[in-house]
């Protein structure tokens, strides 16, 4: 049987080029790895990736965990932007399902006995404790929070400002003359802490630091809400604030997709948008679009490119020199917003 | 060092069972898990995937191969019906992007250098060649076409039954007085022949039986589209619609998203819809919702986890009772189609 030696000599090249060939990496020029795959077929050789996962020690393998839903427009654009920038290297992409926190603990639980079966990790949108950081730094495993709540002590993380984004949203009502402003929490919040959970608060600051006088709203998920379905926690999200004593004039929703449902029931309701209500979403959702919805316009795919690009530096062994990284929100004005009724 | 043998001394359960427990398989109860987890903790075992790989000969991974976008709505949906699927079976869902018929071709010419790397294979969207379904044949790994084209020469196959689809939707058109009626292609076609090709072939069909004494109007999609971005073009069908010397009352587009993007052109233009111009999409896409356009509802995911299962069983060296499986798609009226308006 020939050995991958065999395939070097009969390609002119050396060992560790056939390996790289054979395994689809970029470091290999075209012509080159013509060569490499004439000869393997020539010699009838070929790689087993188990094999050559024992010899290197190294698994080919980036885990990439995620909280139920991967078919989201976030997630599946977070798995494309890794896939981009993984695949000329040669690593498999690992999707892997959570579905609540006991699942997420027993995941890290069960890593130990599972052994360093990957060569990278990257978690969406997850906040990990101390103690799981430290378990991978521990198996040594390099580790990238993308979409981190905040910089985590992984060793490193890429990051929405959150904070600039809602600073962004407040001061453009404020110039359409809103002073009384409302916050919308997504009525069905997912199992796990989301960074978007961040957007009240920032908006809070926000309204304290630009309108100090005016009294925002807070409307925030209620209990009453987890045994509806999603479509009947939205009109009664819309039903409350159409109801509300003060109602405001613009509001600010967590996500573009509670924003364009909430937004239909309450036109159903006669509300008119945004004569009567202006409404700013958040992360240029596709169904933003034709929704014609004010945003804040994010880019899901270009973050996980970011973040798939500091996993690779950290498992060939670099140290970065910036392990936060921070991208911003872009406000994208449609059809959604306008000056405020009293001025009109 | 400790032996898989001693973990399973140490936890009174087989061999085997140690191998399914480490590997999270769910064909073992809770409490013996627990049993061999803690045995394994005990005695500081950990299963190398590698390892074991090469001792059984499986690699557990499966392998799905997309024609360039992995985060579209139907994409992405398939990967979460696969997973949830083949997750309890401890198989690494590995995606793996093409980008061109070139890099389709030459990922099938790299397959036998390769190795034989994965222990199943599902396709969607695309169709294979006969030497490349023989090829991966003659290496004895399992394929599954998922939204075949048509009943393909792989071992199984899920399909939608688009030719009913298009019937049904022909249909509901005649039922409101429509006769002048059009097809409306993607004007951005996909760089791999797609299932969603075969709507306006199976649209002519039901157009000759249904309504045989009307000529039915094809809005194809034309070279002079290529240099166009994907709204100018959708702009241009828009206008070659809206123009055209006898107008059709209705239209028939090929996806929701073509549909939902001419549409708001066509209003753009004057048009009203439905009252001048009924729409039918195809997929009931996220957006369709939010356009509140009439569709054709298929649900990828459930298909997904069809293909999974067809997949598993081959895997296991089951001879299936039913190699091709279709599924229906439904029509789900909206508000974008209405009376035909010589009726009004």
């Amino acid at each position: 049987m020939a050995t991958i030696h065999d395939v070097a000599i009969a390609a002119g090249v050396s060992d560790a080029t056939v390996s790289r060939a054979l395994r689809g990496m970029n470091s290999v020029r075209p012509t080159t790895r013509q060569l490499v795959l004439d000869a393997a077929r020539r010699l009838d050789f070929t790689l087993s990736r188990s094999a050559s996962s024992l010899a290197s020690g190294k698994t080919m393998r980036v885990v990439m965990l995620f909280g139920c839903t991967i078919a989201s427009w976030f997630n599946a654009s977070c798995i494309e932007g890794v896939l981009e920038t993984l695949e000329p290297h040669g690593y498999d992409l690992v999707p892997v399902r959570v579905c609540d926190l006991e699942q997420l603990h027993g995941f890290f639980a069960d890593l130990p006995s599972n052994g360093r079966n990957m060569d990278g990790f990257i978690l969406p949108s997850f906040s990990l404790d101390d103690s799981e950081s430290a378990l991978l730094s521990s198996m040594h495993i390099p580790a990238v929070a993308l979409d981190a709540r905040s910089a985590s002590r992984l060793p490193a993380s890429v990051m929405l400002d959150n904070k600039r984004a809602m600073n962004d949203a407040v001061r453009f009502l404020r110039r359409l003359g809103h002073r009384r402003i409302g916050y919308v929490a997504h009525p069905k919040p997912a199992p796990f802490p989301a960074s978007s959970y961040l957007r009240k608060d920032f908006f809070l600051d926000a309204m304290r630091e630009c309108i100090p006088d005016a009294e925002p709203v807070v409307f925030a998920s209620s209990s009453d809400m987890d045994a509806m379905s999603e479509d009947e926690a939205m009109a009664a999200m819309a039903g409350r604030i159409a109801s509300s004593e003060h109602r405001p004039t613009a509001i600010c929703v967590e996500t573009d997709e509670a924003a364009v449902a909430i937004m239909r029931h309450l036109r159903q309701l006669g509300i008119h948008i945004p004569e009567d209500l202006s409404i700013i979403g958040f992360d240029d959702h596709p169904t933003a679009v034709v929704a014609g919805l004010t945003t804040l316009h994010q880019d899901p795919q270009h973050m996980a490119r970011l973040a798939a690009q500091q996993l690779l530096a950290l498992m060939q062994g670099e140290t970065l020199n910036e392990t936060v990284t921070t991208v911003r929100a872009t406000l994208i004005p449609r059809a959604t917003t306008a000056a405020a009724p009293a001025l009109q």
